[in-house]
């Protein structure tokens, strides 16, 4: 039987075993894959749809996509600078422009008129304009002779040398991005944005029907969506590239293409990487998350104003649980790390089988291991040697960092301190967001508990933290005094320079400065034990897969710019299978099943309007592209180029995805593209929205 | 997280160690069991839930639940006789009543007036009327010094003779049931009914909608319901007792129960037999499922009237399949079998650390797996020695057999062939139901194939069915030649008597006259060295139960009448939660899901009557009571003893309650009241009939 909560378990691991070979590179599969656009599989693509995308066609599509720095994708859905992502995107800027008297995130927003949008405190879209390969000048500065620490060290004052000088050139935000764990470096130029105004976002039980309980699931009846609008000069752009709306959505069956920007996937880890995620970095992190979510429910249980204050936060923690929880178990998967094993062995074992694959490429996977195995403890404890959670803590200790920094040579600097870091830095620390106190103070004493109980007292770091006193009393006490929650205050700092930083009495400056010199220890320590060796043993075993398979194979995603493809269908499920769509009766039956309560309690308008709906619209949808995090927002594309959904979520066995991805039944989950159009006629009365975003241009 | 594959299994497992506790005998989760009515833990029931159930409220519920002798449940709803049930418990003898021309199953059928309801061929219905402890009658023919095969033959011989005098004293139908895996003995006296009718059943498509592949799951929308009436002496039945029906249904976190005849569960198999399930039986069976599934689908494809008539026996063979797959992975769960072997462990453990519990109960483990362990191979070809899956070929059998029986001492014949036990037999054996010579060689051959593919061309079954030629002629020719398929042949055969089936040159008599003292043979064998181990073996482990538990236990089901309760409720699956309930939005939308097509395609009316219908109906709904196959049809009541629901099914997890019951995730998934009357009303026409369950009387 297809079915049964342990046959499901057989069903994927039938799979790995195909997904094992296509890691070592040679797909037949090609749906799996987080396609760059210069390195499309065209060829599969023809041969299975019959579809051979034209240059101009991805050129659109590119220049059509958006990456919004909050984490997450978007698209342009008409010619005056209008783009739609999800709600769980647009989520942290609606808080942040949310007062305890007026709260977009419980009751959404509809700008009539353009007047009426609203800018947002610090959101920066970019949208990819070019991309060039640059591995060889990046590699160039490592001599032979050098000392690991050396070669790191002019990897990097060349990446950022080069980032200066193409920003100098071309005006464009310039990042360098190491593709094939470092089996390549591409230079993505970017327009960057950062006066977006919001147009509209629906109320978030709305948005989020189903709550933390349906995340990570489907069948799904969510409009997880939100436009905002970007300007130029005060006034809406008018971009050339923009995504044509279909109503009609997409048929079961069809072929799809999604863009976005998927954030993380841990695919081509080596075997020792990957155990090291599942005993160092996972139970940590889900540590973490668990006290600090435990923080914030306390806390939101002292009132009405505390609870929104909290939300987005416990949104956040909460989300990144179930997807670690998911992702965990991955990896506590034995069969999946036994199948890994293997087919490492077997790679290693063809590598040995040739003398010259052998001098240049071996070696690399024991070197990894050995450096997680002898420094496992060191690279622990650096996850406590932070401030966890807290904003203003956070700040001070960029303020200190910063004004150090930018008085050495931008080869010398700290990471994120360079040059060409400097524009988005700032950005985001003279953000005029609010910042609450009583918040901070909840953060600020979960992260004290969390080092204090991690790091033992005697550690230097400890130290510091228990000269404070009481965790509670002093992290009131700090976010209280502390005149950091104002932007200008943050801006007259910098500006200051260090002779400012050094005098100030803000007790969190005070504080940062005696924390700074310990994690910029911990810092470079970290890159003389761990990245100088890890960069050149990745860069290896990327040169070693491309010596063997070639380029067909796609690079684990980094939060740059990616094409994926699949068809949309349903997958089996709880014994039966998932439907390839949901439609407005399930919005309904779903709301019902659970009385209209918690985390399904429909918004008001969806009863007093409910007749005026068409009930046979589709509302969610699922399809097999390859997505993760951070494609939240990307459009779905049908093969005229035309937006058919909006992808926000992966279903529950989608959480797998970030080490190996099931065609069987990985899917990516989207909302429907008229539902978005009969929301925001009949449930929302954004008809002038509605008709920008349908009429063509 | 409480999400994902594989965290289900972690979920349920954490709870099997509370599961193993109780089946050791103490339970404190009162919402476990298929009690019998004369043992309800009323205690726990009223410490839980404030309720004690009257004996007047027991004894109405027991005398308004009726057994399906065809494999069902089902309860009386107005008091002329009227019977509710499952569509599938309906599901035989609607294809027995049906023709080419006129196909029920497919369009269902609505009596509007008395006069058009249709007798069932071949149904028997029985009502419980009173139940008697007779173990110490079973057990005191059993001398002490007697051989245990001779112990085995005086324990039967007791049994029917005390059957036949109950029979004779009463007029009513007296069984035997033994409880507790032969712990106990008890005489269940029904009254049974023959003559019944067909009132109602809706379209397949509606009552078994999502069809094989939505079965045993949930979220499900199933309007799995069928009517029957009882009729004595040509005149509807006027039952005394019937259950009251509320339109209302139960509420979320409601107290229900559930009376019915749970056919068969092991979960008081000893570990021995818990592997012999797993290793010989269910690889079996479900080896003779997939053979006999392929070749129905072979014989559907040749057309209309081939597919009409295959439709419900692949129907109830997909669904044993899906149950059996279901099971087995089950028994498959290396945890389960671990948490079971240390429970059982333990358990013997403290046997042996009791003097007198040693002498009397030790050494019962060692003797089933001995005996398992040494005749395996003997009894996994004893599924073999039969004509698996052909009607006229074991009718066959059948009056061979019965004729040689009735002439030997009601002590000394076969089982099966006791004087009480004909009228049931006979009844069956001359049902006037039609039978399809076609259908039957498609199954004769399968069956055919199977023996001689098991058994080897050296067996001496196989040597008879050798005979025959190839087996696809030789199944058509036997078929096509045999008088058998008509009920009076049959009838003349048995009055005939040994000489009329000595001298009968009927093929298929002729054939079973060569197989019958080869299956005799076998079950002589089986009961000399299987059954007369088992019995005194199983009967001392469920005394050391009694001795060490006391009877606050249930029995495993043995299709005999039971009561179970437990609340309303969802349960978490698929990494969020399952409503407590569906609506008919929720029909829609799955039906739209799948297009309108194949397993979920909605009967035309469905589409026709929409506006007509109250949408936010409920209608199925789950509980956490504890049952398994022959539930289907029971009642789901309120703590009033009114009406709430009809049991259908059990979710994907429910599977694995033949072996154990977890109460986290097993669930009973049943039709909701309201959603049968806003059916019959709106969707059938059938007012009167709603009228007549409504209507107090």
């Amino acid at each position: 039987m297809a079915s049964g909560h342990r046959s499901k378990k057989l069903t994927y691991l039938s799979c790995l075993a195909l997904g094992m070979i296509f890691l070592a590179g040679s797909s037949s599969r090609a749906e799996e894959g987080m396609w760059t656009f210069d390195n499309l599989p065209s060829e599969a693509l023809s041969k299975k749809y019959n579809f051979t995308p034209a240059q101009e066609w991805l050129d659109h599509l590119q220049a059509s996509s958006v990456r919004f720095m909050d984490g997450g994708s978007g698209s342009f859905v008409s010619p005056f600078g209008l783009v739609v992502t999800n709600h769980h995107v647009a989520i942290g800027q609606l808080q942040k422009m949310s007062t305890a008297k007026k709260d977009y995130v419980k009751d959404g927003f509809y700008a009539k008129e353009p007047k009426d949008e609203i800018k947002c405190p610090d959101l920066e879209l970019n949208v990819l304009v070019s991309t060039q390969d640059v591995t060889a000048k990046v590699l160039a500065v490592v001599k032979k002779g050098m000392s690991e620490e050396a070669a790191l060290k002019a990897r990097k004052a060349e990446r950022a040398r080069l980032e200066k000088e193409a920003k100098q050139k071309t005006g464009l935000q310039s990042d360098i991005v190491s593709l094939y764990h470092g089996g390549e470096y591409w230079m993505y130029a970017y327009k960057k944005y950062t006066d977006v105004r919001l147009v509209m976002a629906p109320e978030r039980q709305a948005a989020f029907f189903g709550g933390d309980s349906d995340n990570f699931t489907y069948p799904r009846y969510d409009l997880d969506m939100a436009f905002f609008r970007v300007y130029e000069n005060d006034k809406p752009l008018r971009n050339e590239h923009h995504l044509k709306w279909s109503t009609n959505g997409a048929a079961r069956g069809e072929l799809v293409f999604v863009t976005g920007h998927p954030g993380k996937t841990d695919r081509l880890f080596t075997v020792a990487q990957l155990a090291f995620q599942r005993d160092i970095v996972f139970p940590l992190t889900l540590g973490f998350i668990d006290r600090t979510i435990a923080a914030l429910h306390e806390y939101a249980k002292l009132g009405t104003e505390p609870k929104r204050r909290a939300l987005t936060r416990i949104f956040g923690f909460s989300n990144a649980k179930k997807a670690y929880d998911g992702m965990f178990l991955s990896l506590n998967d034995e069969q999946f790390m036994e199948l890994r094993s293997k087919a490492e062995k077997e790679f290693r074992i063809k590598i040995a089988s040739k003398p010259e694959w052998k001098k240049a490429y071996a070696g690399a996977w024991e070197r990894i291991e050995n450096v997680l195995k002898k420094h496992g403890t060191e690279i622990r404890r650096r996850v406590y040697l932070r401030i966890l959670g807290s904003n203003l803590a956070n700040k001070a200790i960029t303020i200190v960092k910063l004004v150090h920094e930018v008085k050495k040579s931008d080869a010398d600097r700290l990471d994120g301190y360079h040059d060409s870091e400097l524009e988005r830095l700032k950005f985001r620390l003279f953000s005029p967001a609010p910042i609450y106190p009583d918040l901070e103070a909840v953060n600020l004493e979960t992260g004290f508990r969390l080092s204090l109980d991690k790091l033992g007292k005697n550690d230097s770091f400890a130290k510091i933290l228990l000269e404070l006193g009481d965790p509670k009393a002093a992290s009131e006490k700090l976010t209280k005094a502390t005149k950091l929650g104002d932007p200008e205050f943050r801006k007259k700092l910098v500006e200051g320079g260090v002779a400012a930083v050094e005098k100030s009495d803000d007790p969190m400056i005070v504080l940062a400065r005696k924390i700074v010199p310990i994690i910029v220890e911990n810092e470079k320590w970290q890159k003389k034990h761990i990245e100088s060796v890890f960069t050149p043993a990745n860069e290896r075993i990327a040169k070693a897969r491309f010596a063997i398979h070639g380029k067909n194979a796609y690079p684990d995603a980094t939060f740059s710019l990616r094409i994926t493809f699949g068809t949309v269908r349903g997958y089996p499920m709880n014994g039966t299978r998932a439907p390839f769509q949901t439609t407005l009766y399930g919005l309904y039956d779903r709301a019902l099943g659970f009385e209209n309560q918690g985390d399904w309690l429909l918004p008001e308008r969806f009863w007093q309007r409910k007749n005026k709906l068409k009930l046979s619209t589709p509302v969610n949808f699922v399809s097999d592209c390859d997505i993760i995090g951070g494609n939240s927002g990307s459009p779905v594309l049908n093969t005229k180029g035309e937006f058919v959904g909006l992808v926000f979520d992966g279903n529950i066995e989608s959480l797998a995805g970030r080490f190996f991805f099931d065609q069987s039944v990985n899917r990516t989950v989207s909302v429907h593209s008229s539902y978005i159009i009969e929301a925001l006629r009949k449930l929302y009365d954004a008809n002038d929205l509605a008709d920008e975003i349908v009429t063509p241009n």
